[in-house]
């Protein structure tokens, strides 16, 4: 299938997260990979290694947009690092980047990347994260992957 | 005196913005002005204009950041146009340019500011805009400014 | 084999080139993939296409990094579109993600391309391009292909 | 005079360089001043601040567009420093907020922004720089802001 034309699923939340959370965010990454959806983050620890180590488990294809110049910053769950050099406004690239975005957590740099998110017309889950308009709250990882899929497929959820 | 150790103050908010709120920032404009502070925001309509008028009204400085490439994208009251070309990653920049920021109304833009000011460990008083963890609420564009001063002159408060 | 670990090989040159420089191009994407490299590209036309159609020909993998905010706007050979939304900006980021760089014809966009290069401490090799110092001249494809892998497999060539 | 309609020159050049083009940037930079422009950098160190110095001890207005996130990294002869946070892209944004742009000595960042500023159409004036297509070589700090203003002002040349 073509890569170009995969559905894209982007995971946000921070780069320091607790044992709850980066469960979660494993769980998202891993469905993520079962769904056959690309898994785009920042590409750095937390929420967005964990996610990306799901999504690895599962044979997925992982996609992590970095805040500075050098590949080697990346989580080595991550098969297409790529490197910005343009600090924090990288987190309007993680946002551009997906089709749909799912939020775990996360202090002030999730909530750019949400704004973000509808500022660019993309829906945005969360677990466990900001409760910001528009953002559809969910308990688990489960809910989380099929409100992002059902976004896409509408009469298959 | 130096305009390098100037205090700088940020108005971020819509670029579309009803007559109540236009009203606020044109008036948080001229204090900012009449305190001897720099205006910086995004250069364009609505409260960013608005803001500018004021301080332009009071012979102020006004610094406006813009996302797009052309200078004459500016609206008329800002002294010191600067284009980036980067679209919505101007956000960061508007929040960094900044000592202390004021949010008056405002859209998913404004949310990307108010957050990345907190990034940028700067203060931000709100004016009916998000209410967001940090933000100090205020009512008026006198409290707003004050609050503002107090951040760098606690004693003269 | 680990993606993350694959050497990149940066093609870099005009949006627009006739037909003798993207014949040139399409080679040297077809050489890319067939040595196991990852095509870098800034995902457009010209240069840029004919490079990840060749890549693609030979089943490689393509990454184009674009200037703007719709992963559309990338040619059909790219299978890892990356939006940036930044401009020319994103003229820093393609040498940044390339370990080597192979510039073809090209015109100013090419010049900063290369430049950054430099910058980054990339080898550059060119085929009818800019004639800047540090930049490898050579005549065709093969010698280019050839000369960048040479930077990482030195007792290999 | 409104300071948006003022005539902006960028002068580009090395954060080192030696004291024959120091000198020669403090000229341009005193010029400049002279001439009732404002003088648009990179606010840092070497070429960079000799002009900006040059155009303070003239009395006039000088901008420094750096690449860190600090307002402190610029040059105290920076009336306006302006953050970006944005690294080596910062030098799309120097080429992109000049009308002209005065290149003198410089390395391959220097070069960037002479590239950058063929793209957004600015004719660029050389003195000891790159020798490149389109670049107006000139011996002295005279002769090179004599051809930029020419640029602006052709009759009164």
């Amino acid at each position: 299938m073509d890569e170009q034309k995969k559905l894209r699923i982007g995971v946000i939340g921070g780069a320091t997260a607790d044992s709850k959370f980066r469960k979660i965010a494993y769980e998202v990454g891993r469905l993520i990979a079962e769904k056959r959806a690309i898994l785009v983050c920042g590409g750095l620890s937390g929420v967005m290694e964990a996610a990306a180590r799901g999504a690895k488990k599962e044979g997925g294809l992982t996609i992590g947009i970095l805040p500075g110049t050098s590949l080697q910053d990346a989580n080595p769950y991550i098969d297409i690092p790529i490197a910005t050099g343009i600090g924090y406004c990288r987190n309007s690239l993680v946002a551009m980047n997906a089709d749909v975005l799912i939020a775990v957590d996360g202090q002030f740099g999730t909530l750019t990347e949400i704004a973000y998110g509808s500022i660019y017309q993309k829906r945005v889950i969360g677990i466990g994260t900001w409760d910001i308009q528009g953002v559809i709250q969910v308990e688990t990882a489960e809910k989380a992957v099929e409100a992002a899929l059902k976004e896409f497929h509408p009469l298959a959820s």
